[in-house]
């Protein structure tokens, strides 16, 4: 019943080995491709592939409101949300051009926003909720709804393979969620709001005070609920994307698809899937590091190190997104270099 | 006669301002693509153009060898300059799998290697000298040697921008180069070695040292000779190819063609140029951090934030090249993201 507590698959060892073999053989002196090395490598790996690429990759968009609005802790009015589903599936949005950019398949999924019912082309519409509750007064969503967007990430992992996806990118809109994201942060982290809580879309100092005190109040309502038990961390204080990403990641790895994490709510997504099934860890790769006040302590507690570094806070899986030229390149340093035997180099130290 | 002192062209602040306006009304929150506004609001004041692009990249890759391989400052063997030619011009080099991954056209310009004629296809060969002299105990190059030298770099410019090039990068080759590179940036900031020299393609600690000894002992032979002149620190201390890039990067700005810099070695043809013609710098762009020491220091001496940081030091023009994608994409972004108007997205905040 628990699908999300099944086995991960174990990346292939030997592919890696054979990997790093061949970069050692590429002409260039040793390890000065660095990070470029290390992706191909780790995607050689988790591909099972000892030519690593990142063909046919897929974006997935979850969305979900956030009852915690309530509580005046955005820069933005929540209809946002739903404008945003429609500007992705149109074409206009960051990850849109993005998706375009590399060729990547973008699926758009509303987990749950507040208002009527609608049918826009391009947004698959489910409405688990209409919203969350408001997790400053109670328990944001029930197990069942929790479950619910959980799942709702898996099929859509399901769905990227039966298309041959090579990676997996999980992105998120839902105005409000830095608020959620902090708050599970800190029940995961044990800190206060202090070291997790950023600026978000862009609110004011006096703001941000204002939004780590309600975080604060969240977290003494929920902690003895909570305790150490992740899935109800989410369940108190989450919101349904964040759920609904949670869930992509842990069948990325049961399945054996790579996946980029974005930013900072997806990197609480992301340690959610390894508190909940560790090895979930080992499939992921980190496309940026957010300007997201907080997203460093969590990437440090994943032991992660983002590719980029471009001072990003937008979400929509753009960081992951804009990482994928990167690792095309590296696929195709990976695979096209000359070996020195080949070009007839030198590859010996004097 | 001295073309390298002539006036650059100024970049268009008006079509910034639009730039820059534009951004604003893109669909996402104020400033959240950060670097990537950026980028693309300077690459539209640079190409006077409010769509700016990187269409036909160019990169020409200058190669040199260097006297002072006498000193044993170098972890390969010299002959390995002139068979990288060779794997650049054939396609199995970093910079030729880059060059093909973002469709930019690859010049291989040898300023003047060690050893007999030859004929490689795809290599425009010059014999400026059979690389330079050993500046451990002589002037590398004579004025007119580097004169050549820097004129190769502004005929490059010349057919880039014949060929209708959007953006110029150059590289470098040379086995024992970041030798010249830190003994030129000593001089110009008046450092000794040991804040400005690293482990090129990857010496021991102890060779590192007796490098630094050379480059110390370079410096006191050499410096009441240079003075504050840039140009007399490249004759001294300096490699065709360094000089090659000066000129190129000169040449770019007197005629308005962006450049995007490589890592330590090209910063310091960066840095050379600058002294030489300051207006030089507005044309700049950086494309990676690179891992050589020094590297920083070169950086924030020129107030400059590369894009990326791999932790790449290959040189080659391979993290200039690689930023080439990230750079298409914030064109991408800038170019084909709605507006808030466009999109009917609520733009104002709370």
């Amino acid at each position: 019943m628990k699908w999300w507590l099944d086995a991960c698959k174990v990346p292939n060892l030997a592919v890696k080995q054979q990997a790093e073999e061949r970069q050692l053989q590429l002409t260039k002196p040793t390890g000065s491709l660095s990070e470029l090395e290390n992706v191909a490598v780790q995607l050689a790996s988790l591909q099972n592939n000892p030519k690593p690429n990142v063909d046919a990759p897929w974006i997935t968009i979850f969305a979900g409101d956030h009852g915690v609005m309530e509580e005046n802790i955005s820069a933005y009015p929540q209809a946002v949300t739903r404008q945003m589903l429609q500007n992705f599936a149109t074409g206009g949005a960051c990850i849109s051009v993005i998706a375009k950019e590399y060729a990547a398949t973008l699926q758009v999924i509303d987990c749950g926003s507040v208002g009527d019912e609608y049918d826009y082309a391009g947004v698959d519409r489910y409405c688990i909720a209409q919203g969350t509750a408001n997790f400053a007064k109670q328990v944001a969503m029930t197990e069942e709804q929790c479950i619910q967007a959980m799942t709702l990430g898996c099929e859509s992992v399901e769905k990227a393979i039966a298309n041959n996806t090579s990676v997996y990118i999980a992105g998120e809109m839902g105005i409000g969620n830095t608020c959620s994201a902090s708050a599970i942060a800190c029940l995961l982290l044990n800190e206060d709001a202090e070291q997790l809580t950023g600026i978000g879309t862009g609110i004011r100092a006096e703001q941000l005070q204002h939004k780590k005190n309600v975080i604060n109040q969240a977290i003494k309502l929920h902690q003895n609920y909570v305790l150490d038990d992740a899935f109800k961390a989410l369940c108190a204080v989450g919101g349904l994307e964040i759920a609904a990403m949670t869930g992509a990641y842990i069948r990325c790895a049961q399945l054996g698809l790579p996946m980029i994490v974005d930013g900072f709510i997806s990197t609480v997504s992301a340690l959610l899937a390894v508190r909940i099934n560790p090895v979930v860890r080992q499939w992921m790769l980190f496309g940026h590091q957010s300007a997201e006040y907080g997203h460093r302590r969590l990437l440090q507690e994943l032991d992660a190190k983002p590719l980029l570094k471009l001072n990003l806070r937008l979400g929509e899986g753009s960081g992951a997104g804009a990482s994928l030229g990167i690792i095309k390149l590296a696929c195709s340093l990976h695979n096209n270099m000359a070996t020195f035997a080949e070009a007839a180099v030198i590859g010996e130290k004097v």
